[in-house]
């Protein structure tokens, strides 16, 4: 397949489009306007206090110092752990996604700034890393340390930003007026990448990144500038982290996930099949045996790691929020090569759960584990020691308007549900917009008038969640017929401009329970409603002790929309009772119904599980013994 | 109360004789012959197998060279960790523990030689240590790092080597008739904690080790030597680590149970209320909170922790066996402080589970962690990297004489039951001699010869297992009559030489749950018979998944003992029924009662747990789903 220019087409968050093993072509975040709705107060709050936030939070931390340092542009000394680097330019990409969606001055001056003062660190060779320059020390230990130090795992992420940027900026960037620096950040990447083909490979340096991340960035950069090397090397490092003869997504999460990406992309530009085995076998194991329901993934503490098979602690429960965003980016990979329902319901379970629960609803706190029960004092922050998890959530919520919609050669894909208007084309050029108006995911009404520039045919191919049983759709007001969850409905016709498909996904409140061999969760049940996973907490129970409510399983809940609470969330109500405090539970261990506790009938009110913790220290659960 | 001399009465295993603050008095181990049955066959596999396969480990993994290669009597390489001292010193407790038993002239020979080896390396000013001596470099950063480099834990380790010896070898070692070198170790501890002692303290170095163990070390050494400073500088570190002001039983599991053994030691000396109402809320902390139905503690891999309250998670339970040693040595001072049966069923719970469960039948291999749960390949090994556990076992079992008797000022308290023979004295001088038979813990009638060497008032206090809901006591066939679990009976009359006391501890098959915060164990039972806990092994259960078992509780159990099994235990049958193999079981996650899994009913056979992983790799679980 012939490759167009360094300048490409308007590239996706990932930018599939021309990768001949995919089956969708992304769309470009600007493409798609994001309307006030779910999503949209997500993106505001990210963009008016996450971005800038962060900003002030890396210049406060001596992040941006730790580059003015080397470059002689301030005396100051070194802060902060060794990637440092890989947090700015997170940020960095952050602020070129927002800046793919609408101009935005300020932004763009920050954005501009940090490019100047990242690239002023590069050396003559194109190296470029605060850490391992400006102290011959350091420089002679570079590429020494690799399972350890993270050096191309930062790399990775300045490949990735200085894409991002390029696309902002460059060709792509339409909202951009000023484009005189277009190439410059990509420009820098490129010489970088350029001196890492040199160095590693067959016969040269033999051995990858204990943190794997570049393989990802290689391709994409790869993608952008059309060079074969950067495919290689990736394909080298993949080689050597022996991806292909994986059996099971293990270690640490976030690493797992980041190669699983990589090895994604490469399958997508190189169509190994023994890659896409190992990618199908490592995505069974996450989603059938390590995966919480949240989408959240990484069970332990200890290596912020998978655990065994079906172990899956609740309290303990690690589920960084780094891991759910890596595991949308991998399902997103999956997704664009397959065009399978199943890697879009997993990547919309982890967006509303597991990765939304990272942040907190005014965009100003992050958590860096999600736990999924809480009974001490558990809080978002600002900012970490290890800080990855805060500028990954702001890259993540910064590029949501390229994740809801695909093209393929048969049309295109509604993938998520959210007001926004998609202005794009389908493959033969024929401008096409979508408009869509929703109260998804309070509401599963989905209304979608399709606007192409002339009457044409072509298919429009709507995700049927698998969540939701009984699916219908109707176009233009005609009989609705059924459609099966789990899969994409394909609507083929010869359209009108303005036609108006409804799609309805009705959401009962659904009990949901977990494989009997997850043991944690034994007993217990959680509670769903449409893609949204429920909690109880505290606030809303104050009279229940958390830890000792019981849910009615066969009384009634009922569902109500309440627009002030917690930015606006549909509240579940339904029975339980709660053992009564204060009395004699006996020993710890004791015969089998020894002990009869007294308990207490109660309402009980259950919010969406990602908007806890957002009023002050409270007790949490997902899962709930049933009754 | 007056202190004797130097050469003290001869002492227990921990020396309370004298402590003005306890209600019991130890018994010398020497003064217990264990007689054939069920811990007498594992201190055999102790004295046989144990204690010299890991004298010749320490020699093959350098431990004795780390100290030749300080005093020059070998030029090697130091090799292991930092602490190796201790791993040494606790295997010559454990020797001189044995030597205490009965003499063994080979044992004897490599103890004599590592006291050589050891005292060799000491310095003038009476420092030993075998990681901070030889190189000047070293030794001036002695006592530098308290917090991470157990400096001090090593030396407590030395002392109570010391005290072991001494005892084994001193006035107290009848069983040792060369008595030459008796008090050279001791010396050499007294002059190491006389340097200790004008070290630390206030206007001293005032820190505490990071790692406790130094303070029950101490106070042991006050005890014997009478240099109240000891004692001083125990409660001076037990101030620095603030322990009377401790709400929780928390952190790194060993080192807070170490430290609460120095603080039952100082109250056991002092009187000091604060620390005993320290002592008090830890001890309902853990035994109400954070205690495996095993007796194991410290739930938490990361840290070698106790985790929050309830959490006890099973196939990931750390459980150190070290811990469940630590747990069994605090309740046996709380126990002679107190003299209340709750700390002895405590004791009693670890000894037969959890503690035992860290040795193989064989006594050559040893679990680190205990887990109560296994689906994965995991065995026990004959040493570690970090190899505290395997000769903390060994000194626990050349011990246990120690354990069983009690004295005070109203008579003779048993603890524990199996076969052996008590001779000893009551404290007013009277001779007596326990006559004890039973089959214990697989049958509950235990029978009790009273031999005073003449008629005498006196009580015989039996401990009556808080597991014993129907226990009976009849005296010289006599009716018998019911007593309560859960306390000591105190059976007081005149006593004629040859009065038999026959117990009745029936031990029906128990299903136990556990508090139903303890989400761990929620829908599921363990199985317990008497003092033992079971657990169903793959093994006995060759068709069954294990992980897949679930349990019929309403059906009839079956207990038999099989004496060639498993070096003979009792094993229990039930009824049960698994999920058939090869079904389609779903997602992971899925709408409650979507899935009704095909079940297969089958026997279950549940062996105790301490016996698992004594035939091969298997899958293990002792709480199991109930049906």
């Amino acid at each position: 397949m012939a490759k167009s220019s360094l300048n490409p087409p308007e590239a996706g968050v990932v930018s599939t489009e021309e990768s001949p093993y995919c089956q969708l072509r992304p769309i470009p975040i600007r493409a798609v306007t994001m309307l006030p709705g779910f999503w949209k107060s997500r993106m505001d709050a990210n963009r008016e206090h996450g971005i800038p936030n962060l900003y002030r939070l890396l210049e406060e931390q001596g992040v941006l110092d730790n580059l003015r340092r080397i470059s002689g542009r301030k005396k100051v000394e070194r802060r902060g752990a060794f990637w440092t680097d890989s947090d700015l330019a997170k940020w960095m990409e952050a602020a070129a996604f927002a800046l793919q969606s609408e101009p935005d001055p300020k932004l763009r001056k920050m954005l501009d700034e940090a490019i100047d003062d990242l690239t002023a660190i590069q050396r003559e060779d194109g190296y470029i890393n605060s850490f391992f320059t400006g102290e011959s020390r350091k420089l002679s230990g570079r590429f020494r340390n690799l399972p350890m130090e993270h050096e191309l795992y930062c790399a990775g992420h300045l490949f990735q930003a200085a894409v991002a940027h390029y696309r902002a900026t460059g060709a792509a960037g339409a909202s951009i007026p000023d484009r005189r620096d277009d190439s410059k950040f990509l420009d820098a990447a490129t010489r970088y990448a350029d001196f890492l083909a040199a160095t590693f490979g067959p016969g040269k340096i033999e051995q990858a990144d204990g943190h794997p991340e570049i393989e990802m960035a290689l391709i994409e950069l790869y993608r952008t500038t059309q060079k074969r090397e950067y495919l290689d090397l990736a394909g080298f490092f993949l080689e050597v982290q022996e991806f292909a003869e994986k059996q099971y997504i293990e270690g640490h999460a976030v690493r797992a996930l980041y190669l699983a990406c990589g090895a994604a992309d490469y399958f997508a530009e190189t169509g190994d099949e023994k890659t896409m085995k190992a990618l199908e076998r490592l995505w069974a194991d996450m989603t059938q045996k390590k995966m919480y329901i949240t989408g959240g993934v990484g069970s332990r503490y200890e290596g912020e790691a998978f655990g065994w098979p079906y172990e899956l602690p609740n309290e303990r429960a690690y589920a960084e929020t780094c891991a759910a965003i890596a595991g949308i980016y991998w399902n997103w990979r999956m997704l664009a090569i397959q065009a399978e329902s199943r890697f879009a319901d997993v990547m919309e379970r982890t967006l509303y759960n597991g990765f939304l629960s990272g942040v907190s609803l005014d965009g100003w706190h992050y958590f860096y584990m999600n736990p999924l029960a809480c009974y001490g004092d558990y809080q978002r922050q600002e900012w970490f020691g290890c800080t990855c998890c805060p500028t990954n959530v702001v890259r993540m919520l910064a590029s949501m308007p390229g994740y809801f919609y695909s093209t393929s050669h048969e049309g295109v894909w509604v993938h998520l549900y959210d007001n926004s208007r998609l202005s794009w084309h389908l493959h033969d050029g024929m401008k096409l917009t979508l408009d869509q108006i929703t109260d998804y995911p309070w509401d599963g009404q989905v209304e979608i008038t399709v606007i192409p520039e002339a009457t044409a045919e072509f298919a429009l191919f709507l995700r049927i969640p698998s969540w939701c049983e009984s699916a219908s759709v109707s176009v233009n007001h005609g009989p609705p017929s059924g459609v099966s969850p789990g899969d994409y409905l394909k609507l083929e016709r010869t359209w009108q401009p303005g036609d108006i498909v409804h799609l309805d996904l009705p959401m009962p409140v659904v009990l949901t329970e977990a494989d009997s061999r997850v043991k944690e969760d034994l007993g217990m049940v959680a509670i769903q409603r449409g893609p949204v996973v429920y909690c109880l907490e505290s606030k809303d129970n104050p009279d229940v002790p958390i830890r000792d409510a019981e849910l009615m399983i066969d009384e009634d809940f009922t569902a109500e929309f309440k627009p002030h609470l917690l930015g606006g969330v549909t509240v579940i109500e339904g029975q339980g009772v709660y053992a009564c405090p204060d009395q004699d539970r006996g020993a710890l261990y004791r015969p089998l119904d020894g002990i009869r506790l007294e308990v207490r009938e109660t309402d009980l009110h259950a919010i969406p599980y990602y908007s806890w913790a957002n009023r002050g220290p409270s007790n949490m659960t997902v899962w709930i013994p049933k009754r």
